[in-house]
């Protein structure tokens, strides 16, 4: 079938919200930490998240429009540190769970049933069930006119995780991590490694470099 | 173990890039389709997509420095037009040949084996091989100061899926589309979907929408 403009335009709203989420695909998963003015650990699930650079290492995230509201991007502008934190499928419903309207003060943690880690010299909590935490420093703030979004990015200052993590060559194997992965709002995938592929280059066969 | 920002300083370059590329996990991963100046059709892999806003349907992705030379981004500027196109596990090594360094002028549907897809009144290829084909125009570019990388910000103005992938809420099911996703620049990975859950409300117990 084909959807044109003017159809998603006649869509009643939630509708196609749901489809123009869940469209484009797999989206990069964190549970968001952050530290509020009186000390109150913060804790969010976002999907907006994407690489945008090795060197420096930068991640930008994307905050929907009145998130000057949100404790979380009120907590990155004030303090400057932030936290985020994979998802596995052990503790997928509770990171659900932190997309809940709770009201400011109530931290996150405590209502959804998840645990705060904090390391020395770093100010935003991790989540402590995440098996691979990224700690992060806000370098720029870009509000997005078309639409009212603010772009953040931050760089990554320091990583936790567990060596056995990490293959020869630097990647990060996920299905170990038991990272998990979202589509739309709600609909939560586990992952199965295909292959890692070779570089590609122009008239030599595509080959796989590690099968699994 | 704890990375520290002065040890990702101090690895070796390539292994550097594939940890950060790897680290915060599975990406949005679409062929991007293209059309040149002359005419000839232009098809490359894409991980760094992702939603923007729902109404208007907007889709964001990044290119890296020095990509003003990149074909796609070229034929974005140009013709304003693009498509966004998923990659299931009966292509991905096809659509990961796409990423070698053709010259201008060669075309990655014929050299990587991809078919291209034109529908009437869009100018840009969509790739036949994919069950979910997007087409999008031109919305807006910004350039990213802090590394020099470029956003680019597209309309989603007609879309191309078999019916039976839409659940009755507008719900996109991937897993049905075969749609795969990526971690880093090479690591592939099927998915399965665990469970759509419910809207989060504070001190409601998180619950299970669509178990599968």
């Amino acid at each position: 079938m084909e959807i044109t403009r003017t159809s998603l335009q006649q869509m009643e709203k939630r509708y196609c919200a749901t489809l123009i989420n869940s469209l484009p695909g797999f989206k990069c998963l964190q549970l968001v930490g952050t530290i509020s003015e009186n000390g109150h650990s913060n804790v969010g699930i976002f999907n907006s998240i994407f690489h945008l650079g090795a060197s420096p290492a930068l991640l930008g995230m994307i905050f929907r429009p009145q998130s000057e509201d949100h404790d979380t991007l009120k907590n990155i502008k004030r303090t400057g540190y932030y936290t985020f934190n994979n998802i596995t499928e052990s503790f997928y419903q509770k990171a659900h769970q932190t997309s809940a309207r709770y009201t400011s003060g109530c931290s996150e943690f405590v209502e959804c049933g998840l645990t705060e880690y904090f390391i020395t010299d770093f100010e935003a909590p991790f989540v402590a069930e995440s098996t691979i935490k990224i700690a992060l420093s806000l370098q720029e703030i870009i509000p997005i006119n078309v639409n009212q979004t603010t772009m953040v990015i931050g760089k990554i200052e320091r990583v936790l995780l567990s060596e056995d993590l990490i293959e020869p060559d630097g990647n990060v194997n996920h299905q170990k991590a038991g990272t998990i992965t979202v589509a739309g709002l709600d609909s939560y995938y586990s992952t199965n490694l295909i292959a890692q592929l070779n570089y590609a280059k122009p008239n030599v066969p595509t080959s796989i470099k590690t099968e699994f």
